[in-house]
């Protein structure tokens, strides 16, 4: 990707802290994911674009500003991408899932801190993501104390806007959110220039639910045994829908759940049939952020969902599309995005709920609960998902770990030993 | 205190724990209060409270119990205890400032937990606490990821009403607030079986105020140097503000207050004229934790103000006297809460400024950060206090520490060479 030191440059990237990364993803990459067996042909595309993570797709957003475009960056799921998009921008999700620039993140946040917040704010303060570098405005969201602080501090550095989540799901908390999906649209039309129509909003909306669909068709083909794609190939797609364009990535997916029909009517899977199936539920898995499922997927199971917010809480909700006029339709998205069963919420129990139901659904043998170390939100719910499966005999285990390798090993003990008890 | 054996059994204690904690306090007490020089004579109430915290109080929470009265116990300075007083219920703050019951604790709750958090919930499943046991109920608030969900696996084992308190203060947070406030008095008078009268809300409203303007005027005298009472004292008072009787702790504090009077008359300090003055500010210290101001207070230092829950923010917002009508009164509660600089705020500007303004106010050489261990609100915002006061030139020693003594001598020796900076 050497042609591209120009753009980075340009972007004000640590050039040499940046090779380094980029020296550092290939091996690892090849090691998690090309030494898969009987992956599926569709995922060349995947591959390319994660080869191309920071030179393509950075390509592509330069382009789209230089024609007056605006890039909005963010860290959660809440940020309702249709307004962004129906407004002419792009809307990305930001690096985080790398133990990165801790040095410089640690001059501004306490050592004891959940590393997916550690990981962005070492990326801007080191300067070494280029998506980062790239925004014109930061969208950040109440879902966690650590979030919610680090961003005021963040601000220092990029404009960040931030809305607030409500913390339950009442009236009360439906009203507040509508504002704030609402303030949202009038700030993107500000940010973008651009006004939003209900033409332009209805196509967004339709078109992220496409997205949203292709997502749940690749879902539903997993329900299968064998399972016709890896829950690590599983993952990297819904991690790539955060940053890739909308269209493209959906005809990709679209195409290669095309092949896993063919592969689902042949009976051909990725591993052989009656491996034990697993659900991982917890913090999001932001990319390369892919050591649990790895570790899952080499000793002896396969992974057939994610109730992670890199997996069903992204897609398996859509917005309504029967609203004509803008606020009917932003009372749709914001009702959309008050579906998602996130930790914020107190008391959780539609995560409960559709945990259990997607066991009976996905046919898994059992549960793995991965929380990143200093999690508050979804360390502390652990507990409450550790009730409801223990009513409903289904087994679990719990894992709480960071981004670094340290604890591998003895995960992998944990794990084997888990799967062992399944099968 | 053995005469209360009975009461205590009959609250279902674990008497063999409880005794073992009963044990350890005295001498705590003993070495990090009453070893204090200069102390006021008034104090002797306050060592008397202290002495009988399982004792004395609790049977008076019991005597209330058999006359029909309701006990509501809190954990946080948002729950409005005019409300609770106004319909004949006593309100008392929780137990949560030692290092107790941890192993019943970490069964439920992740270990990298906050201290304070673990205290509740060991005390709880351990069934030591006696005030957690003369509860009716327990209200929660949302203001941090850990108790937020932790009052989740507290319902459990007793009935737990969570308020959301907003995270933000703009106009459609005060009226989510407002909604909280209203279904907390509704759910009062369901609790204890009184309906709320304008008069007894006046009235309680009054008194409650009473107590705030008495620890004012306590903090007021402590601008004088030197300061007439310590500030291991003044933190012991505002502990007990949360759980005494309000009319007879405010009778005592000013009658400490007249003692105080004479004293800056006569130029009588706890400390020589000149000794360096220092503001705590950060997460609340519960009582017994005397940690980190004991450590202040014995090594050169005075601390004339805390920045705490269990401190300023308790009381140095009054509600409004003004209204007459039930609903206008309801308002004046709501908004004198949404006064309060809890991190839970983002932005929190409204502390940094009124930091800069103690300082100036109480003459402090410096001032000292203290969050607890895992506590993100507010150890992440210290950053943002760092960034005012050295725009201010005002010193800050940050510390993070829990309720454990292993980092006493670090901590000694950190906070000794801070002062001498100081001096």
């Amino acid at each position: 990707m050497s042609n591209y030191n120009e753009m980075w440059r340009s972007l004000g990237l640590n050039m040499e802290a940046h090779d380094r990364l980029l020296q550092a993803l290939p091996p690892t990459y090849h090691d998690v994911y090309l030494t898969q067996p009987n992956r599926p042909q569709g995922l060349e595309y995947f591959d390319f674009v994660v080869n191309e993570i920071h030179g393509l797709r950075i390509q592509e957003l330069q382009e789209h500003k230089q024609n007056g475009g605006k890039v909005i960056g963010a860290f959660c799921v809440f940020v309702p991408e249709e307004i962004v998009r129906a407004a002419g921008g792009i809307c990305i999700g930001l690096c985080s899932g790398i133990d990165i620039g801790a040095a410089e993140a640690e001059k501004v946040l306490p050592r004891n801190i959940c590393p997916l917040i550690k990981s962005f704010m070492g990326f801007k303060l080191a300067k070494i993501c280029p998506y980062f570098e790239s925004c014109d405005m930061v969208v950040g969201e109440t879902t966690c104390d650590g979030k919610k602080k680090a961003f005021e501090i963040l601000n220092d550095y990029v404009p960040v806007h931030v809305m607030e989540t409500p913390q339950m799901k009442r009236g009360r908390d439906r009203e507040l959110w509508l504002e704030e999906v609402r303030d949202f649209a009038r700030l993107v039309e500000e940010t973008t220039g651009n006004r939003l129509t209900t033409e332009t909003l209805a196509k967004s909306i339709r078109e992220v639910n496409g997205k949203r669909r292709a997502l749940r068709r690749l879902a539903e083909l997993r329900k299968n045994d064998p399972a016709p794609i890896s829950g690590l190939d599983s993952l990297l797609i819904e991690q790539i829908a955060m940053y890739d364009d909308v269209e493209r990535f959906t005809g990709k997916v679209n195409e290669l759940c095309d092949e896993l029909d063919k592969k689902v009517q042949t009976g051909e899977g990725v591993f052989p049939s009656g491996t034990p199936r697993v659900i991982v539920t917890g913090t999001p898995m932001a990319i390369p952020n892919w050591k649990v499922p790895h570790l899952i997927e080499t000793s002896g199971a396969v992974i057939v969902a994610e109730e992670l917010c890199t997996g069903l809480r992204y897609f398996e909700n859509e917005v309504a599309e029967d609203a004509g006029a803008m606020d009917a339709m932003l009372e749709n998205v914001a009702a959309r995005y008050l579906g998602v069963n996130c930790a914020v919420f107190t008391p959780n129990t539609g995560r409960m709920e559709r945990l259990v139901q997607l066991v009976r659904e996905y046919n898994a043998d059992g549960v793995i609960h991965c929380a990143l170390s200093f999690c508050d939100p979804y360390a502390v719910e652990a507990n409450r998902v550790e009730k409801v499966l223990k009513e409903e005999n289904i087994p679990l285990l719990k894992i709480e770990t960071g981004y670094d390798q340290e604890d591998a090993g003895q995960l992998k003990t944990r794990i084997e030993a888990f799967i062992e008890m399944l099968g």
